[in-house]
């Protein structure tokens, strides 16, 4: 059984994701933000978030439109495959985040923000 | 973007989960659970339960042993493929799933309390 409260207590890196499960060919991430990410998209994966504290702020382009949704605890959102997404948020925020085990953090992007391997928590 | 709260207020049935989204080959599930459901399990895919509001007594057999968790707001557990489990819940309990469209609600049993084709929220 994972306690998210507690999971989130063990560490304290932004962008950083740690794996908290697995559920069946996805990992469970659990995630800290604070800040802007960068523009990604993931070529073959959905993405899950589940805000469980403070406000994601979620930037995605939409046939070359820009909008921002803003994510709040006991909400969620899919971004689908292929939808470049920058999450960003003005105070830490904690989110859960479900997709495929072939997940890069930073989608088609490789730079200094990626993160090949993840930790677990 | 999905709200919890709002969506869990669209419906009223227990052991009747509702699709709230789409995620890979999965579906993001809703249910209300009160009393008991039946002993299960599924054959091939892994199950998420994360409990929004209430309490969820799990009920899990390994290896011959029965034993019960209680997963409370905020906490979530995966039942993996094979594991016979009973959700249960003494007051109205809502839940998050996350598991392969493939999966019956039921498992390997097929009874009155299945439900072939799920009803989106």
């Amino acid at each position: 059984m994972v306690n998210l409260a507690e999971k989130f207590g063990a560490f304290s890196e932004y962008f950083a994701p740690k794996i908290a499960g697995d559920l069946n060919d996805s990992h469970i991430k659990l995630g800290k933000v604070k800040g802007d990410f960068i523009w990604h998209h993931h070529e073959n994966e959905d993405e899950l978030f589940l805000v469980v504290k403070g406000v994601l702020r979620m930037k995605i382009r939409e046939e070359g439109r820009e909008r921002e949704l803003q994510i709040r605890p006991g909400e969620l959102i899919v971004i689908p495959k292929g939808m470049e997404h920058l999450p960003s948020a003005d105070e830490e925020t904690h989110i859960m985040m479900i997709e495929p085990k072939t997940t890069l953090n930073t989608g088609n992007v490789r730079n200094e923000r990626t993160k090949e391997k993840l930790d677990r928590v």
